[in-house]
């Protein structure tokens, strides 16, 4: 009989579920709202009813792994996630474990996609590498000695919140100069602000709200040599090739691999933060650390993610 | 017969051997100046006749372990050391070799300390923790998992040349802002050059030159209530506390360690550091983190250290 993990990600809006096998094929796949269940112990049995769908041919499932904001790896809990619906700590790993007599691994997104590129990506060859997720926000899964860095109590690798700046923007969490308010969707949306009201060159952007601005438009403007655009780009690469360079002087990875919608824009983010990188290398780091893009097909990624985690 | 390993530490000035048992007892130690030889193989052959003289009694030698600065674990190699006579790539381990028929094993001074707090000192119950050295610079061994961070080719944990502020002090490797040119000895001598200039007060520092500016009279000046040297010890422990908070974003030790000269200072150091640390940590890194200092006897730390490299 066939042996398959589950992977669930757990995301503000979808949830994904998918049985994948040994080699990383993505066998089925089935989601849904998450905030379709406003009862968590709802939600937890909408998981299982769709696993037990998407297994009609009765696969052995021999583990479940599942990615999800605010999780504490090592409690199994999701802990006062704020993008879902419920408060409080959310005993996931218990309470699906009801259901399942398997074992079931959690861990944040960006953890996930670490294991994701360890197990069926770009990091199959790599001890020490570092994962950074470019969301909504900014997520880190960080990888030395061929193990995850999960910390004393689960919430390692947290370097969105990185303060790069004395004074800087504040983040969702009241850190200044949180490195996530600068190099992440939004925080590319708030550097077009920044340059609106530092240079006086015309711009489509000019026209358009805060609230309708989205990521793909920024790299489009950029392609038509929106000036605005451009320098956006060009000031946020710089902000995270400086900060990569310096994140290389703690666990000196083999490489960085950047991931999640801001990293699809592509040379627009990558040339910048190559140069600044390059540039601000101690000497004895100098073209060795590797900066590439996931080698995880986007749209199975996050449960390839979770799926990773349980096969380790 | 007993078992020992050799402990080595290599200093810019002395080069410091003990025998070390099991339970972290020095047996015996002797120490001679690192630049009396000229040549690095009449160095190897100072330290071989050292050992033989130190093991006068035929205990058994397991193992050797070597603390020096520059040292690349992964390679045997000390490469291009600013403090030490010999240039280029030094392969002690090698050369050792054709004098020992054990294992012998090389990391950096901050590492070694690590190593020596995880086996002998305070973070005996430890498997995150980070050890920072407060010497002429600041050195710095980083634990997870119960291993030490080692990275791709051995130069983890450089975070003395962590860029902290831009455009901020030149390191001695052309970094601006490098945290350890504000927090080491030598950061604190030209902090007090910066309070010389930025205040009007009254202090014992404006008729001592820069050069013969000594940590130890700052710590006696500050204890007598100097205006400046008060301000240049919150200046340096606001900014180490900070970083320190940035840090555990990173791996979540449960403990940071501070060792080394400037950790002596005790309370004037501590005090501010722990207040601007707890301050500036994410809500959910709160009161989890404990300010430690060493839990080894200063006087054979550095052996000890190295002797731990070669217990593991």
């Amino acid at each position: 009989m066939n042996k398959v993990v589950v992977g669930i990600d757990i995301g503000g809006t979808i949830t994904k579920i998918g049985l994948i096998d040994k080699g990383g094929n993505c066998i089925s796949k089935t989601s849904f709202r998450t905030k379709e269940n406003s009862d968590f112990n709802d939600f937890i049995k909408n998981i299982y009813n769709s696993i037990i769908k998407l297994n009609n041919k009765n696969f052995d499932i021999l583990s479940i792994g599942i990615g999800a904001p605010n999780a504490n790896s090592l409690k199994g809990t999701i802990e006062t996630p704020a993008n879902l619906n419920w408060k409080g700590k959310l005993e996931i790993v218990k309470k699906l474990g009801n259901f399942f007599d398997v074992k079931i691994k959690l861990s944040n997104d960006a953890n996930c996609a670490a294991m994701g590129e360890m197990l069926y990506g770009n990091a199959k060859s790599f001890d020490d590498f570092i994962v950074i997720t470019l969301g909504t926000g900014l997520g880190s899964g960080i990888v030395s000695n061929g193990k995850l860095i999960q910390g004393y109590d689960g919430f390692a690798g947290e370097l969105g919140h990185f303060s790069i700046k004395e004074d800087g923007r504040l983040t969702g969490l009241g850190i200044k100069g949180g490195l996530e308010s600068y190099v992440s969707a939004t925080g590319l949306k708030r550097t077009i602000m920044f340059m609106l009201a530092k240079y006086t060159d015309n711009s489509i952007f000019r026209k358009v709200p805060f609230n309708e601005l989205h990521g793909e438009d920024i790299t489009k403007a950029a392609e038509k040599n929106d000036p605005i655009a451009v320098k956006a780009y060009e000031y946020t690469g710089k902000i995270l090739g400086k900060s990569l360079a310096n994140f290389v002087s703690f666990s000196q990875p083999e490489a960085i691999i950047l991931t999640g919608g801001l990293a699809n824009s592509g040379k627009w983010i990558l040339k910048p933060t190559i140069f600044h990188f390059e540039k601000n290398l101690l000497p004895f780091y100098k073209n060795k650390v590797k900066i590439l893009e996931s080698g995880l097909e986007e749209k199975d990624a996050a449960i390839l993610g979770a799926a990773a985690l349980a096969w380790k």
